[in-house]
């Protein structure tokens, strides 16, 4: 398919306002994911149409496909997963002036707010209370009746939620910057890390290996804490200074009261008390991995220095936009395993165990032998 | 006697650089505080000697003579507590610009610091490493092995950590202003407390009853957050705007995401989350009481809405001025129950069931009949 051109399934249902393209999907908690066509709408005036090219698996994408986070964000089946797209624009509405077909494009978590809220207007759309999401959200504009993700050949967003793509940038390893890409480079802007800091990234998985790429590329000096010691060459190659094997209490007591900001990417119970004694007089801790079960704080780690916690999602839609121009200029993309969309239901059992370095990225090309 | 006279007892050891005076002690953690006599160093050229007129009453000094920080800031015996000491001047050293015999003056939780390190030059003493606290500290002076605070006749200290008073005020109810009132005084100015904002008060003990009149006085919507409903007209009394009872689940709904700033005074285990999802965007809450045990964090109730939790410890010597000029303009003191120091044990009892109004102020005229 040449840029500019419609695949031809897609042309089928045209000027009935919606089209059928490919895509893989669950049809519960506890299916495989499987080839499936769903319904996307026309572009209207102010969509852009966009041939999925790569789309990130986000540990997102397996909470929800497994109904993991029902008790806070329950999800409807059956489900497309993704929210890590690149891809190549095909169509555009009447009204879109920042894209033509042709253009390299991005989409993230979100594809629709209320644009009208002080938090949109603030351009924080990541705090919409009427926020849209890639998946499992509402469909306003009816074409299901739930949003569908990235696992697909096809999609059609809101010109204001599509994002420019550097052409400098290898695709496959762009596409997880949408969501770990954008969340660890979000808390660390809004908390002013900058060269002279120091700064620790908890965690060296999908989300850490971003956050110790961005703290580098911001100039800080950057700490990797691990719990594998296995993992420091691996860390200090994708830019930290230096690696602390966080159950070395001496090395940990070594760094008491140093650290600016330390971003937490762990996503299962741990000890944030441990790393609070790290920060100096003012210093922040930013969680942006997601525990089932509450953490155990320490009253007494958070006076002691007037330290503080707080937590980060995602980022608004400019914010996204700056994130990948800055990758662009700094050439970093996420370090990726890519695969066929066949392959999804085997990267999502390896996912689980966390053995990927360091995000899968889905080749859609796989999708159209389907 | 009368202001610049020296009582007799302190004269006996002049000359030998050191003079006794009287004070109430604890020999371990399971004996009553008694009378003793304890020694005091003369004026250096920087320090001011003070007649100490009221001592209040801290849940530190509780915490302190029953050992119950050991794991923390163990405490050696004998210990004299007190760390909201307001008296009068009766002499100065050489070197001493700020204070002259006959002026009212306070002290706080600190009677020194390094005074070189970058927290102190920030004005920043409370975070000084190499803080003195007013007891059970190590005594650089040699004067004894450990700082002796406030439950005592005179106190002679650093011109640098001695407080002015405002001439308005009543002392008995100043004297608490010197821990609890920078307590609760230095978070909100830190994170910004102003008219038009929403605050809340977790909590209306010492330090809750403070934080009331200070939200209040920095012009913010007040709401007080209390298990007990038989509080409200006292809340209403003290400041508060609205009382809301935090066992109510629907009343605390309806408050969900509204908050700017909410102050945490709660010293025991208690459910941080359902305040944290009353915070707007970047709201804070800042924690001031310490209870033993860690509180159980919800990553999702930071997580959305990019809120933070915090601590706070004291404040720095200027803020404290600072503070203590507020309250002269505003006319703030603490609710207190003015007591003899005979009564001090039984205070103590009566504080570990928080049955007080809201802070015991010890008359030390009291203490001249021991």
């Amino acid at each position: 398919m040449k840029c500019g051109e419609m695949p031809e399934p897609l042309q089928l249902l045209k000027g009935q306002f919606m089209y059928q393209t490919k895509a893989f999907s669950a049809a519960t908690a506890t299916s495989p994911l499987t080839s499936v066509a769903i319904p996307r709408r026309d572009p209207k005036d102010r969509d852009v149409q966009i041939e999925i090219l790569f789309c990130g698996i986000c540990n997102s994408d397996l909470h929800a496909a497994r109904n993991e986070w029902k008790d806070i964000m329950p999800t409807t089946y059956p489900i497309v997963p993704g929210h890590e797209i690149v891809g190549r624009v095909t169509e555009v509405g009447s009204a879109v002036t920042k894209f033509k077909p042709g253009d390299l494009a991005a989409v993230g978590c979100m594809v629709d707010s209320d644009q009208s809220c002080p938090n949109c207007k603030a351009g924080l759309e990541n705090f919409c209370p009427n926020a849209t999401f890639t998946f499992n959200s509402p469909d306003k504009h009816g074409t299901a009746p739930m949003t569908y993700g990235g696992y697909s050949d096809s999609i059609v967003v809101d010109e204001h939620f599509v994002l420019s793509v550097p052409d400098n940038l290898d695709l496959a390893g762009t596409a997880p910057l949408l969501c770990a890409g954008i969340t660890t480079y979000s808390p660390m802007r809004h908390h002013g890390v900058t060269k002279g800091n120091k700064v620790g990234v908890i965690g060296l998985g999908g989300l850490g290996h971003m956050g110790v790429k961005f703290a580098h590329a911001f100039g800080a000096h950057t700490v990797v804490f691990t719990t594998s010691p296995k993992k420091k060459e691996d860390a200090l190659r994708l830019g930290a200074d230096e690696v602390v094997v966080s159950t070395n209490a001496n090395e940990m007591k070594s760094h008491a009261s140093t650290f600016d900001f330390i971003l937490d990417t762990v996503a299962v119970d741990h000890d944030i008390n441990q790393y609070l004694n790290l920060l100096r007089l003012d210093g922040n801790l930013t969680i942006v991995g997601v525990p089932s079960k509450p953490l155990a704080l320490s009253s007494f780690a958070l006076i002691i220095g007037r330290r503080s916690v707080s937590g980060s999602n995602i980022g608004g839609i400019a914010e996204t936009q700056e994130m990948l121009g800055f990758c662009g200029q700094h050439n970093i993309t996420s370090d990726v395993e890519v695969i066929p969309i066949q392959k999804v239901n085997e990267a999502y059992e390896r996912l689980a165990k966390s053995d990927v370095k360091y995000r899968f990225s889905i080749d859609m090309a796989s999708l159209k032998s389907e």
